[in-house]
């Protein structure tokens, strides 16, 4: 049964899911050409497609539930940093492998379970791309969470590294529970689950794998906050930059 | 005795000798609020005043010369790599401290040199703009000449660190002196001094402060080029797309 909600909270809704696989998308093509070996490359540049493949579909819902004629294009490289609605997590640096794996895995657990409870979501589009995407998504966490695995429970400098990689991604976590009044209002309508109602399962699973990986869960819960309201840290800035050069320097050229 | 000269050779230089100023100022302003002494970070940053400074000026009168309504900001914010003209040495990566010092030392005996010389420019711009930029070019190199004996003979690590960056950056000064048709017309009328009459002086100061830091000159003479013809590295994709995003974002934006 769908309720009716504001058209904002449905919008902000889509920025923020399609933000967060483009700017990680993104952030995940930059390894293109330096990965430490060559199945990983490839394993990346896969993974960087998948994401930016995912963010025209939710940018472009975006887009018509605007209904101002912005596409997933002009979405994605026509709008500066405070219009963007991705969570912290996903602009931090890409660091060393270590780095650029937990963030994947971090992310790949609340990603998983996000689309899991979206399938069942009032929006019949919303379900449809949600049963889509996790397709790609499912094979994602398996991929994250073996390397965590690999590499945490490895030598001792691969342990060292993940750990490391853990405690400076931690802090960056917690924003992707937090719930607003526009995310209530999807929830009640059936439309998205509240934020926090995922944690549980996120729990779950990263402590399990952090477990096997015999990785420290890091027990400070600190929150760095503020992308999902579009307040960014520096980086989103070079992300943009670099990301919009050529539909900035050439206006609407195409393929 | 100034006789005349074809204006597409004296745009080239003026965009040549702009350009150089303006990517090597953006590479040192990348450091602002980085450096590892506080002394460094003021002197750094007040190195890319200065250049940028120089740039307004060349690109200003390369904007006359050209006489399209083209200015030094439409110039610099405007150009796509491909138009470029600046050395590739100025958009190597700033590296470590010592990169970034070498690179501004084997820049700044070369600057100088070429100021020098221009003083005596027939056009009588190029004489003026010349007179005034050595004054802070002189201190530059005064002080990146100094910065290399201190660290060159100082600890092992920093000796090592110094050593390795001219093995890395001595291949990319050769193009500083690689003289084409447009070049030689200027030198004839007068204008600006072949690059390649500035090579004895330079290799003399480089020796000598080279020797005093206790540095081995390399050897090897191979030069990467392309920089002066448009033809950069990737690197210089990377500068534009952050040194440009505001006035491409925002087009026609002034402060």
């Amino acid at each position: 049964m769908a309720t009716s909600v504001n058209p904002s909270f449905l919008l902000e809704f889509l920025l923020r899911t399609g933000d967060n696989a483009l700017i990680l998308g993104h952030r995940v093509s930059q390894w293109c050409g330096h990965s430490p070996v060559l199945e990983e490359d490839i394993a990346l540049a896969n993974t960087a497609l998948d994401l930016i493949g995912e963010t025209q579909l939710w940018l472009g819902l975006a887009g018509e539930v605007e209904g101002k004629g912005r596409t997933a294009d002009s979405l994605a490289y026509l709008r500066d940093a405070a219009e963007f609605r991705n969570v912290l997590l996903v602009e931090r640096p890409n660091g060393d492998f270590g780095q650029t794996l937990m963030r994947q895995f971090l992310f790949d657990v609340w990603h998983f379970e996000l689309l899991t409870a979206l399938q069942e979501s009032s929006n019949a589009r919303i379900a449809e791309i949600s049963a889509k995407v996790l397709k790609e998504v499912s094979y994602h966490l398996e991929r994250s969470a073996d390397l965590i695995i690999r590499l945490g429970d490895g030598s001792a400098e691969s342990h060292r590294h993940m750990q490391s990689a853990l405690d400076d991604l931690w802090a960056y976590t917690g924003e992707l529970f937090l719930t607003d009044v526009g995310d209530d209002a999807l929830a009640e309508a059936g439309i998205a689950p509240a934020p926090a109602s995922l944690k549980p399962k996120w729990e779950a699973t990263v402590s399990r794998v952090l477990g096997e990986a015999t990785l420290r869960r890091p027990t400070d819960n600190y929150i760095h906050k503020g992308g999902k309201r579009g307040v960014h840290t520096e980086h989103l800035g070079y992300i943009l930059a670099e990301m919009q050069f050529l539909q900035r320097a050439y206006p609407g050229a195409i393929w």
